[in-house]
């Protein structure tokens, strides 16, 4: 049967057949990738970075048949489609656009000059070597920039919102630039004034390790079970970065522990637990098609930093979480009290490292990034003077200044490893995170009393109904101006951060 | 570029590209397998099925791509291909064969039936209920010849070698009814007198448990270290059934703890070592290649029992183990010696279970399964009296009656799986350990010297040579006869089990 012979709604069907079977075999993909991350013994690299590949080529190879070209043109005459499959196919058309702009040599050429460019990094940021990396660096700007471009005329946008697009559908620089514009406006002076507040009240000194790594996991057990994971579909493992992957019913998240500072590793895994409860309560009946995904990485970021940031973070959640550390480590005195722990995940200072940084700092570290790959892209930043418009940016805003390209512009992997667009989805996560938390408490009232007393349910609940169970059917933004009744906007964000750091 | 436009041995390359990438989406599939038995959580088992039935169509349609027929008649006129492309295009001609002899619409209907059964047989085999399994194992028998049918008139062999080709490339039955008649002239009056002599000797008792189970893991890698498994290259884990999967740089091998005996555990360990170790040993420039792969499943059988009954039960190994044993469990006195643990390890008795059954009656289980199915396909014995076959059968082989389903032609899933033909591989591959570790002792006779001390690379560096490093490149029986300097023999067999277990 030639595409034109089949009936819209026909051509429809044949392309959730075959996106089922691209959403399988990337599936498949992303388990053996934690594997690698968790219990893959080392030699086993070369042959699983071989599977790997040919998992992905066979899946691009089903993304870009020629057949589906006709296929999506026929289907999109379909008068038929109700709103979820109308979704799906511009999901598909959107998936199809991206795989298709870029010439398969130009793909190949980038992936080889990222994944040489990678790996030097590593050893490039060891030695604090900018200089060494940067022809390798060069070479994997220019071959963005191709991409950047290709994928521009495709999509009709400019070549920075192309890649932005890859991370955030639909997202747009000058969206963006209004909301990052409103950070930078009032966020230095309100990081100077918590720093300056935390400074003049007297410390409570939190615990002292070593705390044994089984402890902190039977822990963290207990607060991924009071936030609603589900063990019977999803698994907590540890591996050298924090990661979630996996699908609605397997979802596996990993991360580090720390014998100084049991609060880091258990924050790490209530981020992720975020991600997994997102992942969990995307749309059961699109579970297998591109509608039935997560909302790019803004609303991801804002699932995992709701509940890192905002919920767990706060004094209510705090205070049952202070009593069951007792119980597992049998802690005691002053040091274990609710307000010492309160103290202690609230703490706010100047960092050099973006992993590193609280939410109130986190931002501005975000801010510079956006404003710096925008100009590396365009070429008005020149790659060799990267380092110093870094340690100036930062300087700038965070009033910081690295002294090494290892606390500077080597710190991240991203741009070597050829990602731009993608920073800003962080910020855009904590802004809707505070947003979304805050209607919610709104419109579910009972949320912090439960928090309180270890119960993420009603949150959960409000979560899988406004956010989770829309998968990809409207876009980031929609979802926010839908769940909270306004659009994105920085002003909450700042009155939450007041409110958390400069009242009372 | 046609097929026919392409040189031969380009056409031969790009057979090597095809069966590459089909090698590689089956090497993923297999990890996932592992993944399935060891750490994926319960509510994954659907998603996983979707994964893996996705992976295994993609490879099958690779597979029977109506282009390979053409590029593997012209690959056929390559005069230059050397013995190994020879080979390995003789194997790649094989899995061709065997995926396009059968209409899809039997292979699905098949797939499906063998499901049901399968699932049907898990409670059927728990309330002891044959009549209840008829009509679903009716099906997969009947089916089962229509596969069987198909693949006899490509293959140009009867319907049962047709089956018996998936398991033992190039096996016929007719072959091992001579071995079979031997064994049946002999065995049983062996394991008469063994048992006999056995009851006739002063009992050692062994060592009384429990067993933790981290003691025995501490053990197990011990040995698996003392036989040569590289843990950079491979794991071991728990499940609830031992296995061994995975590529020659990562093998995955797992078992689960006895407390009440820790043989139990420790056995099967070293029998998946011996799987693991003949994938490691896999030719390595031809890893992804069909010819690269293990030589069926007698050749992989013998790998494992070479070890666990040759190699590993032999009073110099016992020695050596009882040692080591007694410092892992902290164990002293008369229970710990190496002749009470000898005792134990080669103890003889009649049993029902064949997966329970010991190295002298084990073969009577798989002689008696082969006659049996062949006369299953035949259609001489009709399905409704397999029970009493079977009851007729164990009774005449092993002098015991069984007098439960469970007991008898209910306890292994392979009929109820649709499996036919892969039973005799396990005492081919019996016959062929005791003949190869013969062979082995008597060109290496430093091997159970170095046994004696932990030490098994004089044996491995012998197998890697005579048997891993041959891949498929030549026939299972050939293999066995270049080795050992003659075909494969029953005698060898009777003349280990005479030594081991009547001799002094």
């Amino acid at each position: 049967m030639t595409p034109s012979s089949k009936t819209p709604r026909d051509a429809y069907k044949d392309l959730e057949r075959r996106f089922e079977r691209m959403n399988l075999v990337r599936d498949a993909a992303s388990m053996l990738e934690w594997d690698a991350a968790t219990y893959m013994p080392d030699g086993g690299a070369d042959a699983r970075a071989d599977q790997l590949a040919t998992l992905r080529v066979v899946r691009h190879e089903m993304l870009t048949d020629p057949a589906i070209g006709d296929v999506l043109a026929r289907a999109g005459e379909a008068a038929d489609l109700d709103p979820w499959e109308r979704a799906n196919l511009h999901e598909m058309r959107r998936e199809r656009v991206h795989a298709t702009a870029v010439p398969s040599a130009l793909v190949e050429a980038r992936s080889q000059a990222t994944s040489a460019c990678e790996m030097r990094w590593r050893s490039a940021r060891r030695d604090d070597d900018f200089a060494g990396l940067l022809p390798l660096f060069e070479e994997v700007l220019k071959l963005t920039r191709e991409v950047a471009a290709a994928k521009s005329s495709s999509l009709d946008v400019s070549p920075y919102d192309a890649l932005l697009d890859e991370w955030e559908p639909g997202g747009r620089a000058a969206d963006i630039d209004v909301v990052f514009a409103a950070i930078e406006r009032f966020l230095p002076s309100l990081v100077e004034r918590v720093i300056e507040r935390q400074a003049s009240l007297p410390i409570l000194a939190p615990p002292v390790g070593p705390f044994p790594a089984e402890r902190q996991r039977a822990l963290a057990d207990r607060v991924m079970r009071a936030l609603g994971f589900d063990f019977a579909h999803g698994r907590l493992d540890v591996s050298a970065h924090p990661f979630c992957i996996g699908v609605p019913d397997d979802v596996r998240i990993t991360t580090r522990w720390d014998e100084a500072d049991f609060a880091n590793g258990l924050f790490g895994v209530i981020h992720e637990t975020g991600h997994a409860l997102y992942e969990r309560g995307l749309p059961k009946r699109w579970r297998k098609q591109p509608v039935g995904q997560a909302r790019g990485m803004s609303t991801h970021e804002s699932q995992s930093l709701l509940f890192e940031m905002q919920a767990t973070r706060s004094p209510e959640f705090v205070g049952w979480l202070a009593g069951v550390a007792r119980e597992v480590f049998g802690g005691s005195g002053p040091a274990w009290s609710a307000e010492a722990l309160l103290q202690h995940v609230q703490r706010v200072k100047r960092s050099f490292i973006r992993i590193d940084a609280d939410e109130v700092t986190y931002p501005l570290h975000v801010v510079l990034r956006f404003r710096l790959e925008r100009a590396l892209l365009s070429g008005d930043l020149p790659l060799k003077d990267l380092p110093g418009a870094f340690a100036d940016g930062m300087q700038r805003l965070l009033g910081v200044r690295p002294s090494t390209h290892r606390d500077g512009s080597l710190q991240d992997i991203h741009w070597p490893s050829g990602t731009f667009g993608y920073f800003p989805t962080y910020t855009l996560g904590a802004l809707t995170a505070a947003q979304l938390y805050g209607a919610a408490v709104k419109q579910a009232p009972a949320i912090p009393g439960a928090l309180a007393k270890g119960d993420a349910s009603p949150l959960t609940a409000w979560l899988v109904e406004h956010v989770h169970g829309l998968g990809s059917s409207i876009a980031p933004g929609e979802i926010v101006r839908r769940a909270t009744g306004e659009p994105l906007s920085p002003e909450i964000f700042r009155r939450h951060l007041e409110h958390r750091y400069l009242a009372s």
